[in-house]
């Protein structure tokens, strides 16, 4: 769906798809569209300890978006933030500096969406339909006030749209001391798209008899929104209509998408 | 959940759980259900290549089961093993060793599930409702015709239930050959666990005023299966009772987990 023409990271090495490679993207929509539309994403991270061989990895938050141009569509360079919990230790690392010629900690992010089971004749033609992104970028700390306030509101809209203006903001002293945001400036990126039928063997399809005792297909898949539950200590009444319209929206277009997935020449 | 007594992972400092202590897990049954019921893991690697600092990731399939002890529950002693497609790198990876002691590729691996999302007074006290697990483990190829025979089954039916005995199977010999899977022998591992409502600062929940216009509560979330297609060269008909059993189950569980998840005592 990607135009060729429209903005791209580089084709580099470590990001360039080799098996089935007509399923490979570059370009900043088909990418900042997985990571933006995916609630978490994990990011891994070499350790500082030389002694231990295994990349730390954490699931956090993150979107893409521009500070400097916040007007901008996903058609445009963004960078990525990133919001978790577990985030003392990457903190440190990132104001230590990475091991990178550049400032900041070299962090791989991956987001994937499970589109769909993809059920061919053979467990061997088996697949899924999925959007996967992989970026790699140097990761430092938000510092600055205005933009920190900024990506908060951000990341917070990124959870449950529109729900920032319908909390009790701005956040205080405390909370912006103890909110840890960082950017990470992408170097390089790439995103890989399964859609469509199975695909099996000409000998398999040649067995009409075979053919008829094995169904094959798709069984799309998105992530599903339930009922909102007000907890105990709710004083606001019932489910506002900004939630309900969010958990509609999210529930109408995860299901479209995964079926026009599983319905795609692809 | 878990209980104390039951077989655990070591504690070691990378696998620890520093924030929100309580959360951490490290018994075999609470990390082992959470890959088995994961379509997709994230598994990170150190490339071979000391001048790029980003670890490698690719989403693959994985789940844990024991080829020794076939008939091994979750809380028993489990190997991970993993299927996917972008497999030519990590294989050779994998054979050639890793950089640890142990023979194989170091691997880190990743499962979460999204259970909801947790909606509090103030973006900075929002949350998810999750369960994620990370293991470390070192890598090598399965070899012997039996185990991987044996783990192609296992994939299979972990991608959706009795689907190996409904398709044309065993696998011929290019299948064998061209499929590649690896089993990880898991040095240590944890899972972190968030259920519950909301947790809001007592300064927040003292102001009343605020209180009855924020609107605060969990919305879950799990993933959807939907209804299944049959692809155009389908001849076997109408889609089979074991997929149906197989949609409605999971449909059935994953809103089941979500939303006790959101009723949790936390």
């Amino acid at each position: 769906m990607a135009d060729e023409e429209s903005p791209a990271y580089p084709k580099v090495p470590r990001s360039t798809i080799n098996r089935y490679k007509p399923r490979g993207k570059y370009d900043y929509a088909s990418i900042h569209d997985i990571v933006n539309t995916m609630p978490i994403v994990h990011v891994s991270f070499p350790t500082l300890d030389p002694e231990d061989p295994f990349p730390a990895v954490l699931p956090m938050i993150g979107f893409m978006a521009s500070f400097e141009n916040q007007a901008a569509g996903l058609d445009e360079a963004l960078d990525l933030y990133l919001h978790g919990y577990v985030s003392s230790r990457i903190m440190r690392l990132s104001k230590d500096g990475g091991s990178g010629a550049e400032k900041g900690l070299p962090l791989t992010v991956a987001a994937t969406h499970l589109d769909g089971l993809v059920l061919a004749l053979t467990p061997n033609s088996h697949s899924y339909n999925y959007r996967s992104a992989i970026l790699h970028g140097y990761a430092t700390p938000v510092t600055d006030h205005e933009e920190k306030v900024w990506a908060m509101e951000e990341i917070t809209n990124s959870v449950l749209a529109d729900r920032w203006t319908n909390t009790r903001v701005p956040p205080n002293k405390t909370e912006m001391t103890t909110t840890q945001i960082l950017r990470v400036r992408i170097v390089s990126a790439s995103a890989k798209i399964r859609s469509g039928e199975p695909h099996d063997d000409r000998k398999d399809l040649k067995d009409e008899e075979m053919r008829k005792k094995v169904w094959v297909g798709v069984v799309p898949t998105w992530i599903q929104y339930g009922e909102p539950k007000a907890c105990e200590y709710n004083l606001a009444g019932n489910v506002p209509d900004y939630v309900k319209a969010f958990v509609d929206g999210e529930n109408k277009e995860g299901r479209r998408k995964a079926e026009e997935a599983a319905m795609d020449g692809g």
